[in-house]
């Protein structure tokens, strides 16, 4: 799911904008209380995205009792969605919550911080950012921006798509029409598919009229809710395109430095805590609406092939690649990155992937 | 890592404890300041565990300025680490910080709020706690001691464990003297091997001896610490035993009743927060040190053959099968857990798993 996403509610909301932001007051300070504005990128109430990003604000508004109120803008009530980046640097906007490979117009190495294809999972993604020099280069790049980034919330990793046709082999791919954004979309152009990029809106009738032979989404959870089982007979996996897709807050640098420590540490805490909160929150409803999926709708999965996935992987490594070729802080940010996944891939394969393959095993278990 | 690694650490700390207890005061309330104390089952500074639960202390004491100030007593500072839980019920402690299978004495079904074999792994535990009803099941079993408890923190799946030998076949476990606690022990006896518990001082020597000829201990971090790799050959994957352990917080009842709203919610964002960061600090540490292991100390890694943990995989499901017998509370927790435990497995194939693999496919990637 890209920028793209959510045009029609871009559109609308530019005009919202207009008329909203004259009537938003600039941070009260008056009697200890002071109010954050917090733009999205999300809808209101967008299922795991909006509401965790909700949360987040609630987080902090509860463990300060209001002292610092965060108050939160549904994509469009303050600014356009991909607006957003910009408000907070010129101050329009306190802090935003949203995907920070929306960025990439700023800075192509924004996307490291979201989520590559073929790149890290979330708890890579959270031990790169955490504990190997990540979030110290997510700062970096930031402060060229004015602007301090935390982690805060994560989609895991997202299915393959909805596809009207089975895939059997690279050929099945060549001339095949999917709606799929951003750096994915590439990586298919260059196997001989076309990326076509839809909102989210409009992608349900395309696939019923045949305009496009395929969509990826997000994964289950939000995928039942759109009722693509009902135009789409086959649901393939993995997801290659984005293994995981850390949500991010990013925080007006002035209003940030002007927090007192002790507050700087409450926001802290509530991004990591809902950076936990969030991706967990997406496997639950994963894996209860795939029960769903399969079971009451009868939906086909099937297991993108070995030589898809390996032409794909190939294609991934060129369009990530080229990232680093820009040198600069992108190129650090780049190599870091791409040091870590080597290292990464190697733990996970020993201790995730080897203990869920063991746990597959034909044994009986408790009853 | 269980309860009887610390047992020399616990009895050192019976007599400090005595002589401790009278001289630290009840909570101090004066100057609206108020100090907590926080007992741990861990070492001081015991990296990972317990430099986690002081981070979780400073993420309370930092973000409230002082106004709570968590005070951090590694294991027999204050009480005997696995008096903890009993120091949290009577008020010696307001709140502990371990892994709640440590209390299986009081409940079985505090084995599943840390972990179990062939059970969950850190991002399915954190799915269930956080949103599949686990949060709710744990405070009911924690009303009935007067505690409310939180996650905080995660060592991820651990390894398997060093070896003196080859296992090959089923056979080769038979007569195994292996150190390894708990219910993974249990299991171990039941296939035939031969469990013995060692405190973690002792396991080196008796390794190197020839007293026992295997052992677990956590994961490459921990265990390239302890320098295993100069006294056993074999690195076995994937460790079935602790497919991942939560850290939890115990709060005594009445204090936790006693918190104003807002600092309820400051302990919860501490409490996920640290969950989040010990879990990514694991894996990031783990990558860095298996990389140690293999390059610098030529470690033999092996994966335990499919027909051994298919045995261990029975077994586990016999040894976590009897808690569901129980009935009552235990009965309720274990059924919630298993239940999960199928679906989460189901996703967690399509999703992480899936991925994993075919990242693992023979393309080159990037540079």
């Amino acid at each position: 799911m890209k920028r793209r996403d959510f045009v029609t509610t871009s559109a609308l909301g530019a005009t919202a904008a207009l008329a909203a932001v004259s009537s938003f007051p600039t941070p009260a300070l008056s009697q200890n209380k002071r109010v954050l504005r917090l733009v999205t990128t999300w809808p209101k109430g967008f299922p795991g995205l909006g509401t965790g990003a909700q949360r987040f604000a609630d987080r902090v508004t509860n463990a300060t009792n209001g002292r610092l109120t965060v108050k939160l803008f549904a994509a469009g009530e303050l600014v356009p969605p991909f607006e957003s980046f910009n408000a907070v640097m010129s101050g329009t906007a306190d802090m935003y919550h949203g995907a920070d490979y929306y960025w990439v117009g700023k800075s192509k190495a924004y996307a490291f911080f979201t989520g590559v294809p073929m790149g890290l999972m979330a708890d890579e993604q959270d031990a790169w950012i955490n504990n190997h020099g990540g979030q110290e280069l997510w700062d970096e790049l930031g402060s060229e921006f004015g602007i301090k980034h935390l982690p805060c919330g994560n989609t895991g990793v997202q299915m393959g798509g909805w596809f009207n046709k089975e895939i059997n082999s690279i050929d099945d791919m060549k001339g095949l029409k999917m709606r799929i954004p951003g750096l994915g979309g590439e990586v298919l152009n260059r196997i001989g598919a076309s990326a076509i990029s839809l909102p989210g809106g409009e992608i349900f009738a395309a696939l019923q009229s045949g305009t496009i032979d395929a969509t990826e989404w997000v994964g289950p959870y939000n995928d039942l809710a759109f009722g693509f089982y009902k135009v789409a007979k086959y649901y393939y996996w993995p997801g290659f395109h984005e293994p995981s897709a850390t949500l991010g807050v990013g925080i007006n640098k002035k209003v940030w430095d002007s927090l007192p420590k002790d507050d700087q540490h409450t926001f802290t805490n509530a991004a990591l805590a809902e950076n936990n909160f969030m991706y967990s929150e997406f496997n639950a409803r994963n894996t209860d609406a795939l029960n769903t999926l399969v079971n009451k709708h009868n939906v086909q999965l099937r297991r993108m092939p070995n030589e898809v996935l390996n032409e794909i992987g190939r294609a991934s490594g060129e369009v990530v690649g080229e990232v680093g070729d820009i040198g600069g802080t992108e190129g650090k940010i780049y190599r870091s990155f791409i040091d870590f996944r080597k290292k990464a891939m190697y733990w996970t394969k020993l201790s995730t992937t080897a203990f869920s393959e063991a746990r597959n095993l034909p044994f009986p278990y408790a009853k």
